[in-house]
């Protein structure tokens, strides 16, 4: 893929004041939506061209190989974009889990009767993916 | 369902520092990724109530009863949230079309091969939808 081509993909999308738009991580076969991160123009230029979602890290004000620590890689099936350009649906393959929690989504949370209730269970130990670094 | 329990909702909810967190529109039996917009609390509270998505119009800034104009309501079948609790995921069932220009998700361009490739065509006028207001 060229880098032109790129260019014309990063020119479609309409980046936020911050530089960044929200990105949603979507399991393409089965359609579960695994995560949501943010992306900048690097991250965009970088997941087209590894074929691998790579986000901008809020919190650590860098880029981020999801999987880089904890090996839990998303192969890029396919990048999207809506409407009006600001959103970005990443359709991939999700190795293992996608939430930092061990779970497989982060959308592990549901509200049902007036409280929240946990509808899905941690399948690895975080300690297993992150050792020491759990906490993120 | 009492305020006390849409209170305790809100709270675990990490607005960002503009009062808002992007909200995933997921058709709730095929998995269907339909848009994403934003909410503040009382686009929270009112989809609660209502049963129905509620968004933030950060253009019109007022909130925004999905398909108050265009009659393509979201009935909301579970509202979920993130581990970090600053996404939020609608399952919905949505009537008609979730997309102002008439398609039935706002993720229609998909890059491939170099370029962007529109792949879902409108499914409805916009005129049909909106009238007069059909850019909106």
């Amino acid at each position: 893929m060229s880098g032109g081509g790129i260019g014309q993909a990063l020119g479609e999308i309409a980046f936020g004041a911050d530089g960044l738009v929200p990105a949603i991580a979507q399991q393409h076969d089965t359609g579960e939506v695994l995560m949501v991160a943010w992306m900048n123009r690097e991250a965009v230029e970088v997941t087209l061209a590894e074929g691998r979602a790579c986000y901008w890290s809020r919190s650590r004000g860098r880029l981020w190989r999801k999987g880089e620590s904890s090996g839990q890689v998303q192969r890029l099936v396919e990048l999207r974009l809506d409407c009006d350009g600001d959103t970005i649906l990443l359709l991939v393959d999700q190795t293992g889990v996608a939430c930092h929690t061990g779970r497989r989504n982060c959308f592990f949370r549901a509200w049902r009767d007036g409280g929240w209730v946990e509808i899905a269970a941690p399948e690895i130990d975080p300690e297993a993916l992150y050792g020491e670094q759990s906490s993120g």
